[in-house]
């Protein structure tokens, strides 16, 4: 099969498409041909060489792919050639052949495309296991939300809003934040103007938030514990600013019982992933359908453009998803 | 009535008992006569002027007693004059008579004295609180109790032995680290013989510890985190050896999923607390009628010898809960 390789480590000129042994799918898996990928933070890391694959996984780039099921093992109850599907993957979604576990796999509704597809898995899944799961996020409850604009943002936006919680978002530009408040956000904060703690408490009526998704870390550790409620939970989903904060006072998480919380999906063992991909299916899928539910598309590259499409994401201008057209 | 009353704030001579105004029961409180009290880390704090009662709790210190009820109010179900309980208390321990909500009252089994009633509530509920309720304590896990000789270390090895689970402990002297083991503890580990993480990888056949139950804070934060398994809970009870740590690796706990989760028992809210002790004693209190679990009681001064039970605690000797025998 064709699939993006890297020639090496660096810049988008490591980049290329080439030709790769096709994946073997077990018993238990999907074969599918790719249609549609979309990008993450961790493929410009691991084009960098700074996200080395989990071991075992594909060291193609590629953490989700949508696509049409070419073959199904027999241990792959309920699927059948033909059958129009998305997934997370570990990795491997640059290509035109992807193997995927039965269990990962979920249905794209009839009304959503291939394109929309790929946007859906990693930050769908990553907005509902952090909101649910690990935030116990209830109806009434405030969420800040870093980086609303992102793909995982516009996700957890939707899904707050779906919840009947309350959503407000940090973000670097007013457009991001009015595409973030048609999507449900009831505030913004543009991060480039200044400290987004008083901001918070202004919001809350200084109550502060009672769950915060963060991708930036140590830059952002103490405004978030202040942002914080009683009892209230940071969930940190990368460190994009940086990983090693130089102070945490314990005394503060101990009396206002706060939680700091670290969560990466990709490193979840495969049982684990099934599990939320079961859940997920059915809190997500029906809303998909009727248009509750939204995947967020910033542009759509064909694979050959795939440079391309990684500078856009370098540049931050994004707003969604970027996905890329696996053509044949 | 009479109470342990403060002139001013310091060292154990600011200690003397006087007269104070009753309590004033509501329609939902039991009126007790206290017959005991027992100290904690809280108390010494409190004398000293470093941890002022939260706003509307009593100056008189004391945080739990076991007495008899003397009055009940109209809305109090279930409970009547004569009755044996002990209770968790906002303050106000260190006193003849006690306002308790009904709510939170525990009656105290017939095997138990007023001594081991007064024993049990801050350690034990502080225990259950962050083993089952934030730790997630599930049986066959391994749990990291620091302190392992306190009163909430010991009562966390036996739930967590009730629990099927695994205690190992750190303590100060080879006499707390034996008790700990009758009480249930694999393994224990004086920490004045060197960092402790080597060896809660050594007994966790390098996994990690699934929990870890800690006081000490700041200094023990790095190895801390470095001594949990994937996917870990740091609970922080308490920040005895400093609140504020100089560095905190984000990236590590996104890769590794671990949780830094703090708590208080005396910041909570009341309805919280009656909530907690409702499912602690149907947890507990047939395990206290049958022996299966047991207060650990280190040593009992009559209330006149407060200076002496205070200066007990400080000199960190103590094997469990001390008590203060209220003699009216």
């Amino acid at each position: 099969m064709k699939a993006v390789l890297l020639s090496g480590f660096g810049g988008v000129e490591v980049l290329r498409i080439g030709s790769h042994a096709d994946p073997v799918p077990g018993d238990g898996d999907l074969l599918v041909r790719v249609r549609a990928t979309a990008l993450n933070r961790a493929d410009l890391l691991q084009r960098r060489g700074k996200y080395p694959p989990p071991k075992g996984a594909p060291e193609i780039l590629g953490l989700e792919m949508a696509g049409e099921v070419i073959e199904a093992g027999q241990a792959c109850q309920g699927f059948k050639k033909g059958d129009r599907v998305c997934a997370l993957l570990p990795g491997g979604g640059y290509a035109e052949l992807a193997a995927v576990p039965a269990g990962m796999a979920m249905r794209i509704p009839e009304n959503l495309t291939f394109d929309e597809g790929a946007a859906i898995p990693e930050a769908f899944l990553t907005a509902y296991q952090n909101l649910f799961n690990l935030g116990g996020l209830v109806a009434g409850a405030t969420v800040l939300v870093h980086a609303g604009a992102s793909g995982v943002g516009t996700a957890a936006i939707q899904l707050i809003r779906e919840a009947g919680a309350f959503a407000i978002i940090t973000a670097g530009s007013p457009g991001k934040i009015t595409r973030c408040l048609e999507l449900g956000a009831r505030a913004g904060w543009d991060y480039k103007e200044g400290f987004f703690a008083p901001w918070v408490a202004e919001q809350t009526e200084g109550r502060g938030a009672d769950l915060i998704l963060d991708f930036v870390g140590a830059p952002y550790l103490e405004q978030n514990l202040a942002s914080l409620a009683e009892d209230g939970r940071l969930i940190v989903v990368g460190v994009l600013g940086g990983a090693v904060a130089g102070r945490l006072d314990l005394g503060a998480l101990l009396m206002r019982r706060l939680q700091i919380i670290g969560t990466s999906l990709r490193s979840l063992r495969r049982e684990r992933k099934v599990a939320l991909t079961r859940q997920f299916r059915a809190f997500a899928l029906p809303r998909f359908a009727d248009g509750r539910l939204k995947p967020v598309i910033d542009s759509v590259y064909d694979w050959t453009e795939v440079a391309k499409a990684h500078l856009r994401m370098e540049s931050n201008a994004n707003i969604g998803k970027i996905v890329l057209r696996v053509v044949g």
